[in-house]
């Protein structure tokens, strides 16, 4: 008996001596894990392919196709032990030719404009009509109908610059670009005209797309975003006195849905259980959707890739899903999810990248308190990463079906967001915009985190 | 006596009281910097103007007197109490006209390149000689004389990729370039060919050139960089089995000493004590100086007008220093800490900004262990700011002279490293690879430094 009660307190006594060389053990292996991913990590090479060999991919398009086959290979080539292809029916939103100008009757100039996905095009048929200014979304729903019958409405809210984290900004008025149109048309508008959601001036002030939506709106009317510049000089006009005129004229519609698929690859664990690492293979149909998210996608194969190469084991299975249509449905991350319902998946964690290939800084984490504090503990294995940030909720468009569904915890990276919302859905969202060692450190920090978590969750 | 006892009982209770919120009221005041500064900053503007209207602005260039003029003009609109400028005899090293090729005999290229700072030319005559490669510093110096004479000696060292701060990887190859081309010279080689030191791929991979030193040489041969790529291709030329001959023609060299000037302004406090505020207003002769360190010296000036603006009065004089000559020699620091030390200026602290107008990430810090421990303190202050790294030590170049003779607690701006080392000292360091959110971060975060520290220390 008190062999035993010595055993049991030497045992005791170890046991912080354990945790420590575990600790030691862990920062030695993220060690490794960054200095072979700075040094050969292929994620920035996949992404030159993948923007220019392929370009951007709005779901339904020919090069979405190319993209699924290309990322298949990617993975068999990275060490996947098995690929496959899940089935998912996207809509396919098509733009075709599209131009807005602006006359005071006298001047006459021609307006850079991008159609907001899944909007209605004017037919080809030039449409034309008075344009309205309004400077928050709530003088718009206040406005009488008369006032804007048959007229474009023009809505002219600013990026708000103030928050140090940009996707506080984005949030405060992203659903002027969800919503506005619908609320345009409820109040007799003919068009819908938004300033872009962009933080971006000078080359990189452009329009910028993204996904709008008519909801239940009894009538779709065209909706199209302008540059941060031009915006500023049709409000000083109108603002001065000045009656504008627009006319649009756009071909874009939405055509019957395809089928398209969620490009699966993993590495087999000993357990049963899933850890999911993604991001989205489609992107909107302009620059090469290079931060969205073709970054993600380089970077999650990334990661399986580096733990083939560094012959690490998983306990559990880890797959890197890519999915398909985030930007205009969801549609691969619901199908995913519900796959995962019907057939009794367990999944222990999901990953997702789609913040940009920036730096990274922390990981935005929908989890319970317990796990959250784990996470947190491991901040001193991550600091060299440059990751310090736990503080925000969420884990990624793709990923939330699986957590709202199965209450899987799931995680986001979290990239510098200075840059983002400069080339967020706009031409310039291209290759040279990612700095090599950026792409790379982010691709390391989410395999640090994934080892982590499959040895600890 | 038990009335005195109840009172100092209460006032020890209120102490928590009144620490918790002495601290709410400072996270408030630098939410206000930060929102002030990303709305109103001019940083950017500014740096615009440095970029564009004058350029790079070598010491002792034309170009550099119009800087000193034109900071006077921008501290005083900033609303410097006193704008002066103390007298700094600058180094004048001019390059003109170079050119580099390379034969085997049949073929023939040219290759761009950069004479190091401070090397010598060839006089414009052709230099021709055949080139002998070289993978280590250690190699070089044990080579044989009889080997090397009369030949180009190509020291071949990737940058260090594998440091997750890129100043690690730039600090294991910084005397490659500076005292390369003495021990090339003191084993009879004609000129000495360096490959950049340099993260840059694709559009980044240009030849960066940065200070060199004869030391105590006899001989001072001409001394040059060329691309990565470059390199590369000369490296695998060479290895197999080719004989190249390289000639150099360059006209480069160092001319007299000529008058510039530290530009200073500053605002008046209560104290007689001193905080500085500075970076270094000279740069490389080639791109725009943007980031190395047209960015320190916005930010700088945008510490001094924030306070003006906020209306907020510091207790010690805050001094913005715009120091002559960092580049090539640490004039301008140095006659800076000369004349406080000759006068019996009382320096606070000091707080330099040269690492690369990019996202902040921290403070490195030379200072006793308690101060450190103080500014460690403020981290969920300046959270938000995306400051979080205190672990590093050192001010910055300019400062650290200060440092040296008065003991003065120094600080650096420490913002994201991916980036610096594909621009630093090549063409590719302009305006456009600034961007205006990252540069406003960087300058908030001084600001809210200095607020701090001019409160507390």
């Amino acid at each position: 008996m008190r062999l035993i009660q010595i055993s049991i307190c030497c045992l005791l006594s170890l046991a912080p001596l354990f945790a420590k060389a575990q600790r030691l053990n862990d920062k030695h292996v993220v060690s490794n894990i960054t200095e072979h991913v700075l040094i050969n990590g292929k994620a920035y090479q996949d992404l030159h392919y993948l923007c220019k060999k392929i370009g951007h991919r709005l779901s339904g398009s020919e090069q979405e196709q190319r993209t699924v086959a290309w990322l298949q290979s990617v993975l068999m080539e990275a060490g996947a032990d098995t690929v496959w292809l899940q089935a998912v029916k996207v809509p396919k939103w098509v733009r075709g030719a599209e131009s807005f100008s602006v006359s005071n009757g006298s001047r006459h100039i021609d307006i850079p404009m991008l159609s907001l996905g899944n909007s209605e095009g004017t037919g080809g048929k030039k449409l034309s009509g008075n344009i309205v200014l309004f400077e928050s979304i709530e003088d718009l729903k206040n406005v009488d109908t008369a006032t804007l019958k048959g007229k474009i409405a023009f809505l002219n809210v600013p990026f708000p610059e103030h928050f140090p984290c940009t996707f506080d900004g984005y949030s405060e008025v992203g659903s002027n670009r969800f919503s506005g149109p619908a609320i345009a048309a409820e109040k007799g508008a003919s068009a819908f005209v938004i300033r872009s959601l962009s933080t971006g001036v000078g080359s990189y002030d452009l329009p910028h797309t993204g996904v709008t939506s008519y909801g239940n709106a009894k009538r779709k009317i065209p909706a199209i975003a302008i540059s941060n510049k031009a915006a500023d000089s049709l409000s000083a006009w109108i603002k001065s006195g000045k009656t504008l005129t627009g006319t649009l004229r756009s071909h874009c519609g939405m055509q019957d849905s395809v089928l398209s698929y969620n490009v699966i690859g993993e590495i087999k664990g000993q357990s049963n259980k899933i850890i999911t690492v993604g991001a989205h293979h489609d992107s909107w149909d302009v620059g090469e959707g290079a931060h969205d998210d073709g970054a993600g996608c380089v970077q999650s194969i990334e990661v399986l890739r580096t733990f083939k190469q560094l012959g690490m084991r998983p306990r559990n299975t880890i797959r890197v899903v890519l999915f398909a249509n985030e930007e205009n449905g969801v549609a691969g991350g619901k199908v995913y999810a519900d796959f995962a319902l019907e057939h009794g998946e367990q999944h222990l964690f999901a990953l997702e990248s789609d913040a940009g290939g920036f730096s990274p800084r922390g990981f935005s984490m929908s989890m319970d308190e317990q796990l959250k504090e784990l996470v947190r503990s491991w901040s001193d294995i991550l600091f060299d990463l440059g990751v310090y940030d736990f503080s925000k909720p969420g884990g990624g468009v793709d990923i939330n079906p699986l957590h709202k569904k199965l209450q899987t915890p799931v995680a986001g990276l979290l990239p510098d967001t200075q840059r983002y919302f400069d080339i967020h859905h706009c031409a310039q969202d291209t290759y040279e915009t990612v700095n090599r060692r950026e792409l790379l450190m982010g691709a390391a920090a989410m395999t640090a985190l994934v080892y982590l978590v499959d040895k600890y969750f």
